[in-house]
């Protein structure tokens, strides 16, 4: 008697409703998920033990006996740029069509996510939104041969499943459109160099600017709006200011376009801005930004689809997947 | 068979368990975690008493033979508006001083969270940030007794913690202030009357506007950009348009304003625009928005001290933080 309260007032498990009702562990998570093979005296007689032990069925009990918990995480740590929303938002939709819960999971940038915390049966799979260059979590997840999938950013070297838009033709793109314009004078806010978006961007966007880049006007930061304000500013200071200047994604051009706004100049007469991602606030009246687009929708599809395959089948040969990189023009770049 | 385990759980307090065991509620808790000041007869005659009423010990309890996850769940169906991941900010900022990490779940709307869910151990409190007046969720935790707030919204007749901001003075605020200006034609994007938000600052405003608000000029909708971009446009067509219009919240004002601007209705010159909220786009240059400030940062903070202390003391009286609504002026009404 006393053994078995202590055990109500620790939580009772499933083998304690299994020891009360005389049937084994397997019947009792077989029978309280309503499986048809289990006989409806047997489901009584277990479903009394479970309210008598006030047993509430555990995330781990449930991915032992079905061996899935129907949930997917997403990973990502930068709530605050609307393209992660967007694209949270088609990995929802997605992921509801194949009857999958979505959980997101937002590490602190300072505390980053252990691998072990996936690892503890409560999600099948993980999609990776803002993995760095560096980041140890890809190649342990695939040490331990756990379902997951690199959308957006990616890491090198690492034979993994991967969805992400062609950024550094996308960049180039940008540059070439700015010289074709006559633009001899360009200055760029580029990401932080530990991404593989911000790496590729630069990359393609120096490679066809060539010399019209000028070094002096060459900032690199965070995708934030803050940096994108501040560091266009400074660039507005200088003693000879870009006419056109590249932005590493639309957060960043946004923060540029308000800083210009704020000083008084006119966006596009005397300075072109053009950003990467094409968020709906690109569209917006009120800005009307000249961006790259990337298909969120389909990289969403694509990112879940490569997770439920690698769930499905773990030892499938890896895929990555590059979208397309489209310049949409606008009113902030002529 | 989840009704039974269900209604077992819900029945029993430590105060019913120290009612039929004949001794005081603190000796009930004692008794469960095998404290030695407890006689050992009393100690079983507790854990009869418990055994028999099916008692689910506390949070506290649970603690105590370290069941806690250290987890806690923020509730938000609605990560496009920049609102919540302000609010997430603020969140995660506060449990990250509390050493606590933070789980975000975004229910669909069609499916909606059940409160099964949060009960698998996998959280030890939730935060609730975009419950509906006629969400089951609440009381359904309350009744399991797990540790909740809510959060921004709130619902009627509900014993529970919560944290809002004054949604009916932030409303009547804008109205006294839309007249004194001399409006005498006023419009309103109402929010949905589903939620605590939306019907109290309808509320507020329709009180405080009295006549100047004209009923052809009043529309109810989501808190989404579509909406407000497309019901201003059909205000501003209309034979006689409003010469100021009061948007349920940032997102729908944003919509708004961009279509005014859409339209070459020149803002504040022709038409005044308020919103509600004060998202940190309401302080862009591009934008320079009118509205209602509320203190996330503190709202943030309050919601995570308020769900912590419920964790650490589950009998403990509800308390309702409400707090001031400000109006901040800009450059949209006039």
């Amino acid at each position: 008697m006393h053994k078995e309260v202590t055990g109500a007032a620790r939580i009772a498990t499933s083998h304690d409703v299994a020891r009360a009702a005389g049937v084994s562990q397997p019947t009792v998570s077989r029978a309280l998920r309503g499986d048809p093979r289990v006989a409806e005296v047997t489901r009584r007689r277990v479903a009394r033990a479970a309210a008598r032990l006030a047993y509430v069925p555990s995330e781990r009990g449930r991915s032992l006996s079905t061996r899935r918990s129907g949930r997917i995480a997403v990973v990502v740590d930068d709530l605050d740029n609307p393209f992660y929303l967007e694209l949270l938002d088609a990995l929802h939709d997605r992921l509801e069509r194949a009857d999958t819960r979505m959980v997101v999971l937002t590490p602190h940038r300072n505390d980053p996510l252990r691998v072990e915390r996936l690892l503890d049966g409560s999600v099948d799979g993980v999609v990776l939104t803002t993995t760095t260059l560096d980041s140890p979590l890809p190649a342990a997840l695939r040490a331990r041969r756990f379902p997951f999938v690199l959308l957006n950013r990616v890491v090198d070297g690492l034979d993994a499943d991967s969805c992400t838009v062609d950024n550094e033709g996308g960049g180039a793109e940008v540059a070439r459109a700015l010289r074709r314009l006559g633009h001899t004078r360009i200055g760029a806010l580029f990401g932080p160099p530990d991404t593989s978006t911000g790496r590729d961007r630069e990359r393609g966007f120096r490679a066809a600017a060539g010399t019209a880049l000028a070094a002096e006007l060459v900032r690199h930061g965070p995708f934030t709006f803050a940096y994108g304000h501040e560091a266009m500013g400074r660039l507005l200071a200088s003693r000879r200011p870009p006419t056109a200047v590249f932005c590493a994604n639309d957060v960043v051009a946004l923060g540029a376009l308000n800083a210009a706004r704020g000083l008084g100049v006119a966006v596009p007469d005397e300075l072109s801005i053009v950003g990467f991602d094409d968020i709906s606030m690109a569209g917006w009246e009120l800005v009307g930004l000249t961006t790259v687009r990337q298909d969120l929708r389909r990289m969403g599809q694509i990112a879940v689809e490569l997770v439920l395959d690698r769930i499905a089948d773990p030892d499938r040969k890896a895929r990555g997947v590059v979208l397309p990189a489209e310049l949409v023009w606008r009113a902030t770049a002529r």
